[in-house]
């Protein structure tokens, strides 16, 4: 029998706490039935909402935890008052003591960064974790990183979110050399920033053997899917994602307004509901849903605060892809080749 | 009689040159025909091109420019060989020497910013250009910089932007108050870069007559409109821009793709087509075109280098907005009661 792989739930986190953890985890246990939960919150709220979900219900550990961590909660605070307490820390924390293989919470990302850079420390040789999102493009898909964990980061830092998002990409997209792209303002070498130069020129001669580095891409590059993996700091990768999202929303509007305007329209809009319902799909950000906590010991996943339970599904679904396909293993051994142990 | 409007075109700038700035040109003049053209190239090629728009051609003097400045041309390079001479040289030199109001040129973005410092220089008071562009948002337009005049910005550059976006959108907008954000990574006052964080301090604290500072944006809220002016720094600007583009064309494939899939699609897309093409046209890239120069003395207006006739004479149309309602005179009278005058 196949091992089981062994997720931990902040079942308190998000906006709608376990209303959307406890339906999301019974939906990806659908998809993976070899999943075994630890779940993480206020006992009494659980049990009775888990009566609902009987397999689930078998799959399912509760763990009681008195401390719910709010979405404003700032970061300091979260630990201060969570600090071994909280069901969010308590989740990170059964990761570190090898009780689950993953952790995934819906809670503010803020918060749950901290509790899982304290509680799980980063990986030797790396110096700040970033969060990586999955990137819907006209090629598929793609990583991108860091979409928010730090602001500011140096030559070394983008390196290693280059090594980190390539053994990410290696699991996801089962690629033995992913294609890496620095997100600059222009394709020429002369142009950018200082550090993404400096990286570039890292990454250039380095050569990793698991990586293969093709230069700069630009912010439409994102969409179209230019490279398997596209790195940048994270003020810059936080807004570009947000700026995303927000224009397909906006588009989304535009497009609904369109079809509703005239008589033609609605007929036109009936007859293409199909297509317009793939394409609808196909747009649904709640199938993009779960950041990946790089450059941590340990697998923790960030959930969109505000999703359903489909959205926490698909957060679960990334934890489980990291976890059976082991994401840790991959980035260990990928920083075992990479630039720090090059001859300059 | 009311003054003309003289704008400067530079005929031999971007991908197809006279080809598209002298049809460009006509469409501009059958929409504002006070505009009288300086336009500056080679003699011998746009003189017969002209013959095609008699219009145009009465309203237009051709100048004599031996070099035409290349889409791959460094700034230095563009600099040393077209100082005084080059067709973008001239058009923002005649700007310089009063000959005309505003320039326009689709040459490459860093060769005409370099051109234009050099020739124009900076405004008092301002340190830095920047380059400001229209975003169409939900509920209209906004204007949004530096999309990537000047990389990296301190708060007192970030302050700067904020004023001459206002004084833009003054007149853009026809706006007393414009109301104006910085973009972050979120809307809370802890978060974000430090350089972000001293400017909404210095926002806040001059309360300035002419503008409405509303505090954080961030990328979602583009799409939105939430402010008149959104202010960030020139590479995230940038990549903000590039990003928010590449996701329209990656949504318009995606809606091509699912129009064509099946019959009763296709059947849909014909009873549609209007709204389609209502729509089509809304997200048409090439009215939103004309990326203006901001903290220069004398307004330089950038096209995109691949667009079309329509494409430049929307960022003729710009030009002529800017000198028309007196972009100048806006940004130095904001400039007098800006923060630079207020006691701290």
């Amino acid at each position: 029998m196949p091992k089981a792989v062994r997720i931990s739930l902040d079942a308190m986190g998000g906006d709608h706490g376990p209303s959307v953890v406890i339906p999301g985890a019974a939906l990806a246990l659908e998809r993976h039935p070899d999943i075994r939960f630890l779940m993480f919150g206020n006992e009494a709220t659980l049990a009775p909402l888990l009566n609902a979900y009987p397999k689930l219900k078998e799959a399912t550990e509760i763990r009681h935890s008195e401390i719910a961590i709010s979405m404003d909660e700032k970061p300091s605070q979260a630990i201060r008052m969570g600090r071994g307490k909280s069901s969010m820390w308590k989740a990170v924390q059964a990761v570190r003591d090898n009780e689950a293989d993953a952790a995934v919470s819906a809670g503010n990302t803020g918060a749950l960064m901290a509790t899982a850079k304290i509680c799980l420390k980063t990986m030797a040789h790396i110096e700040r974790p970033a969060i990586a999102c999955m990137w819907p493009t006209l090629r598929g898909e793609s990583i991108v990183l860091d979409v928010g964990a730090t602001i500011g980061a140096d030559a070394g830092h983008l390196v290693d979110m280059a090594i980190m998002g390539a053994a990410m990409a290696r699991i996801v997209f089962d690629l033995d050399r992913p294609t890496v792209g620095l997100l600059n303002v222009g394709t020429e070498e002369i142009k950018g920033i200082e550090t993404v130069k400096e990286a570039a020129r890292i990454l250039k001669e380095s050569s990793l053997p698991n990586l293969d580095y093709r230069g700069f891409v630009e912010g439409d590059d994102l969409g179209k899917g230019t490279v398997d993996v596209v790195v940048t700091e994270g003020f810059t990768g936080n807004i570009a994602l947000k700026t995303a999202e927000g224009t397909a929303k906006q588009i989304g509007e535009y497009l609904r307004s369109a079809m509703s305007r005239t008589l033609m329209a609605k007929i036109g809009y009936l007859f293409a509901k199909q297509a317009f319902d793939a394409l609808k799909d196909k747009m649904d950000p709640r199938k993009v849903n779960g950041g990946v906590f790089l450059g941590l010991e340990g697998v923790v996943v960030k959930s969109h605060g505000g999703t359903d339970a489909l959205g926490f599904a698909s957060a679960i679904d990334v934890a489980y892809d990291m976890a059976h396909f082991e994401l840790m293993n991959t980035i260990r051994t990928m920083l075992e080749h990479g630039p720090l142990d090059q001859p300059a």
